[in-house]
């Protein structure tokens, strides 16, 4: 053990949990699995901890947080360098670089989730790059009380010159934290954002939130929508902001149709087909999607291309059987309209439904609809999202692909 | 029921089957399925059937084998189209071209596998494509029994010149066939045939047999390992006829090194990497894998990208444990020759180790080598190889690769 343990409070397991868990690489420590005293539970939110088990051998130094399920998230070793105050701009900056390192290897241009939390070495931490402008979501205690240590090594780093908070994540509030977004350097964009992937040009939101910023984890899936779009005609349901549909237009489609239920997001999708000069070529119709899906329908429309890449139906245990019948909707609207030997792709980003019971859904929805299918692909959040190796099961994202 | 169904012998599913897993498009039934009478066992091998429930409610157009445990292979819908004497040539041209729109769509250049049996609609047939020449493995009866008009098919459909049996397939043995390999069309290539995927060239021994020949179903791994390797020091172990190195030369590593215990694997792979004039930045080290792996550790070898892809440790559920534990071991050896911040890539091709727990296996193999990772991404077989979607959780290739 390092000398600078010693300056940290210890806290420690309770005799009945199990260490190995923590020694075998498991980031996360639950408020039930620890001795919680008077002096533990008056520790302040996002102090520097060494974790002990129950027989004061060292597992970790940890980030606490008492007002936390998460009671402490792993940050190094218990004999890993940490300044007494604990991690300060240098320590940012270290896993910063490394993390810039990953992203420069995979990336031509600097579009891209940054920091992925955990899997990053910056647990809770979201940052994604949107050229010179990052946007933060600091949605864990110890991260948020250090934003101007980690603002200063982003910018030292990658050279950005704006840095965003971004506030908006459900997280926060489980953490206890504020809601309130705010510019950390330089000044927000007052525009969106124009950034290329995959040869199409999105326009990000980037202060707007959610609803009109930008998703970098469906890239390669894009990317495969695309490949199989030359000369196509392409429905893109529930689009954002042309995510697919976009793609699919620089992959070479004839003609993208999106369809999503924000006026805002499709006019950002309809600035993007303008920027990328395919305006003539993409068509929107805002709606909900399962009407709209309907309408199609009736309308006799065939596409040779169809993407569905609906919000969250399954965002919690509770509600998985809902959600698995509503990707098993969707995939029984969309596959009528598949031309014969036309594609389908079926997305899903919820945590509650693993890849076995989202492809159940669809295949089941594809049957009822009278088709038939093979899975020619299953895609994933790309490699800007890597994933914590304890964590791993929790991959969120989903893309099938089925010709049908 | 079209009348043509009226031309084919009946089998029935004993009352206690479940009649609807075939009416969901599953696509085989087991010989304990069914009410096997004289008539039935009687069946010539290969004859189609058609296929009904206890209540002779038909269920499906099929092809038999009384010789197979798998019975009976689905050919299409009780009203499908379909010859008396079963698949002839105008049927069969029908479903490969069907494989090859994919395929073209897919790929800019010959080199695929054209068909993947059930999911292309030819159950039991596996076809490979080398530019003008095919591959076909024929293992199943109803197919094999058919040969000359599947060859004069594919050559209708194709434009291929030479069309090569190959029976070395595990799976014939299974279904009652020989093991002779023939020349169906045209001439076998008497020399490797050059395959170009992913920059690099691969030269194929498509006579040889399966240890000197290619798998296509690699290349989108081969793919994201390029992805990676722009100046870097690559290891390829078990290389077979040079899969990953040569991808990490096409994709700008500075040198790779090849290790296999075949020594004609390792000289395809040379002329390989000879003909895609990298032939001064690749080596080849013929040896046992571990044994390589143990010496290079000793030697304080360290690369940018380690890469382990191992022939299935785990063919069979009785392997499982003894597969996992050397699939761990691998990992453990692996990662001590993985630079700080470099990559390794595991991949397995084992039917029996499902992802979940070959993930396990290379998370424990790294960590007891006293490594961090993150998993950047998971990989798959390419989308030249479907999968039926009542098989789907069959899945047999496997790739993760890690960040260190």
């Amino acid at each position: 053990m390092q000398p600078s343990s010693s300056f940290f409070p210890t806290i420690r397991l309770k005799p009945k949990s199990d260490p190995r868990k923590i020694r075998h690489g498991f980031p996360w420590v639950y408020a039930n699995e620890l001795v919680t005293d008077r002096r533990t539970k008056a520790l302040t939110p996002g102090a520097v901890a060494l974790l002990e088990d129950a027989d004061r051998a060292p597992l970790a130094l940890v980030a606490v947080n008492p007002e936390s399920r998460i009671f402490a998230r792993v940050l190094g070793r218990p004999d890993a360098e940490m300044p007494v105050g604990g991690p300060d701009r240098a320590w940012f900056a270290a896993r910063l670089q490394r993390a810039l390192d990953l992203r420069e290897r995979l990336f031509d241009a600097p579009f891209y989730r940054l920091i992925h939390a955990e899997a990053d070495g910056l647990p809770g931490v979201i940052i994604d790059r949107f050229g010179d402008t990052a946007v933060v979501q600091p949605n864990a205690a110890w991260a948020d009380a250090r934003l101007e240590a980690l603002t200063e090594a982003l910018v030292a780093v990658t050279g950005v010159t704006n840095v965003l908070k971004s506030a908006s994540g459900r997280a926060r509030g489980l953490e206890g934290l504020d809601d309130v977004s705010a510019t950390l350097a330089g000044t927000a964009p007052d525009a969106p954002v124009p950034v290329q992937m995959n040869g199409a040009t999105y326009m990000a939101d980037v202060t707007g939130g959610q609803k009109t910023g930008l998703f970098y984890d469906q890239r390669p899936n894009h990317a495969f929508a695309a490949r199989l779009s030359q000369g196509a005609k392409v429905l893109d349901v529930f689009s954002h902001v042309g995510g697919f549909g976009l793609a699919c237009l620089a992959g070479g489609a004839d003609s993208a149709v999106a369809v999503d239920g924000s006026a805002p997001a499709l006019a950002l999708a309809e600035q993007g087909a303008e920027a990328m000069g395919a305006g003539a070529r993409f068509e929107t119709r805002k709606g909900d999607a399962f009407a709209q899906l309907e309408a199609l329908a009736a309308e006799g429309a065939r596409f040779d291309v169809v993407i569905c890449d609906p919000p969250a139906f399954a965002p919690s245990k509770q509600a998985l059987e809902a959600g698995l019948r509503a990707y098993e909707r969707v995939a029984r609207l969309a596959a009528p309209l598949v031309t014969e030997g036309g594609f389908l792709g079926l997305c899903s980003c919820s945590h509650a439904a693993d890849l076995s019971k989202f492809r159940a859904a669809s295949i089941r929805g594809i049957g009822r609809a009278g088709r038939d299918a093979a899975l020619i692909h299953t895609g994933q959040a790309g490699p800007d999202h890597p994933m914590h190796p304890q964590l791993a099961e929790s991959g969120y994202l989903k893309a099938l692909f089925f010709r049908l």
